[in-house]
């Protein structure tokens, strides 16, 4: 099966020799560190047990891209593992690796190796994804520094609204609304372009794939440091705006709702030209929501009339 | 849990970070490519659902060390994914990050990075492992060469006759002996000292694990060669030595079992003094076995009265 199925997906040279050896052997480019990254995503965990194939590669390669891009690295190459139960046909096979191979024309990565079997259990997806970046320049969440402003990329919230529709939880909303809130949960867009570019801007960097609330708490706590965002600040697209407006509740959802995979990163208020340079030639909103300071890992966030918003434990679930 | 268990596997400083971010660096030595292997394994599958946390734990790490050591890379780190039935105990979990610890040590390698999970399906572990070797001297499958002599490291045929005792099919078999075979089952000895060496010497090499006639296969096949082996050459431990004499029938499961872990290897015959030179100083057996002729990918395995062995469909199990 890994022959005919994968190995299309696997240059015939190096690295990956079409998947015919034990190993694959990359070479970085000089002065290049690689950089690692491994998700592992279960059916009845990560996704439904019958999620359509394609959505499944989409989302397992996307979230490994996000990691990497919250490190400044760029995409390179990956290793697929498959656990895969009996009763999974050819068919869904060959429309994972279908998918597969248009994510690896999007991202322009290749296939480097892997490894296949059957199981008596659930279906088990690992990737690993190799970024490379200058050697030393990698962000990290540990970096933060007080009185540095906090930016997130694109928009907020989309993924866990759209989870809210999947689940009905949102009937009276506009079906294009719907439609988008939907195709935001189901294929994030991992900010590979900026990632990268964040490496000589950014003092630290993480992508949002738990909620903005515990994201930035990770960074708070890595870095020893507090943070404060204002929620008006937040940004959110059309569909999101709609469904807040028509429930101001939702905006809780929104500030802790996981799987948007943006970039959050802090960096020096001087950086502001910068950073709005950066946006515009990315054509990528870039918004500062709050600031860094001195503190002990806690992140507090401001509702419209200046008052402390509880988010309590938002038990975010990925369906 | 990862926090608690899995970061002291994991170095604080680069690549690793601790386990902390998003992903780890890794930086190879100048002139050093990388190498890359990936094994998934799955209870039902691999080992069964009741299996011994450390010896998973150990079976899992050496075979990904194995496929680096016939790629000839020296091993150096890996990264870890862990799907767990929601019943696993941090007992069991404890456990296998112990025996981690103890193969970290034994092999000169650390953790840097990995993902855990929570899953309603069965016990997945993934390992992808990382190792060097000099720019452009990767050992393949593909090289073998028509004349070239065809080389096993060590004892072939514990494994799948240790599995037998396992399963009670060798009743008669001295308690020493029957002790010993169930270890190689149990620990694979992945070559790692010797793969390195072999760069400058092998032609072709891969890892025993799915049978020495299967995986000369693999070698015929991907170089485009045929070999033959002479039976009676095949080293035997002094335990497989006491099985095959009381039942000659037995030598089937030694050509054919999987599990060995050693290293199949062919090199021009003039190297025969640098081979020899090589195994007394690893203080490891290095065996002719054969040789390699232009062919067609197969393999003739000849007994000790010149006739040709018909091995069948072995249909080897690896528990």
């Amino acid at each position: 099966m890994i022959e005919e199925i994968f190995a299309p997906l696997a240059p015939a040279g190096a690295p990956a020799f079409g998947l015919s050896d034990d190993a694959a052997v990359y070479d970085p480019p000089a002065g290049r560190a690689l950089v690692i990254t491994k998700d592992v995503m279960a059916a009845g965990v990560h996704f439904p047990a019958g999620e359509d194939a394609g959505l499944v590669a989409q989302k397992l390669l996307r979230v490994n891209l996000s990691d990497l891009a919250a490190m400044g690295a760029r995409p390179r190459a990956y290793t697929l593992s498959l656990a895969l139960p009996e009763d999974r046909d050819e068919e869904w096979v060959g429309q994972f690796a279908l998918a597969l191979a248009a994510e690896q024309e999007s991202f322009d990565l290749t296939l480097i190796g892997g490894d296949t079997v059957a199981t008596p259990g659930r279906l088990t997806v690992t990737v690993t994804a190799f970024g490379t970046l200058p050697a030393g320049s990698e962000l990290r969440r540990s970096n933060a520094r007080a009185g540095d402003a906090v930016y997130v990329s694109g928009a907020i919230g989309d993924a866990a609204l759209g989870l809210k529709v999947l689940k009905g939880e949102l009937p009276d909303l506009a079906p294009e609304h719907a439609r988008a809130l939907k195709d935001r949960y189901h294929r994030p867009r991992p900010r590979v372009s900026l990632g990268p570019r964040l490496t000589d801007l950014a003092n630290a960097a993480i992508d949002i794939s738990d909620g903005l609330a515990a994201d930035l708490g990770h960074v708070c706590a890595a870095s020893g440091m507090a943070a404060t965002i204002m929620a008006p600040r937040v940004p959110l697209s059309e569909a999101a705006r709609a469904a807040v407006a028509a429930d101001p509740g939702l905006m809780t959802a929104v500030l802790t709702g996981g799987d948007d995979y943006e970039l959050l990163f802090t960096c020096a208020p001087d950086d502001a030209p910068a950073v709005a340079a950066l946006s515009r030639e990315l054509d990528l909103p870039l918004t500062a929501i709050g600031q860094v300071a001195e503190g002990d890992g806690s992140v507090r966030v401001i509702d419209a009339n200046g008052r402390d918003m509880v988010l309590g434990d938002t038990g975010y679930r990925h369906f």
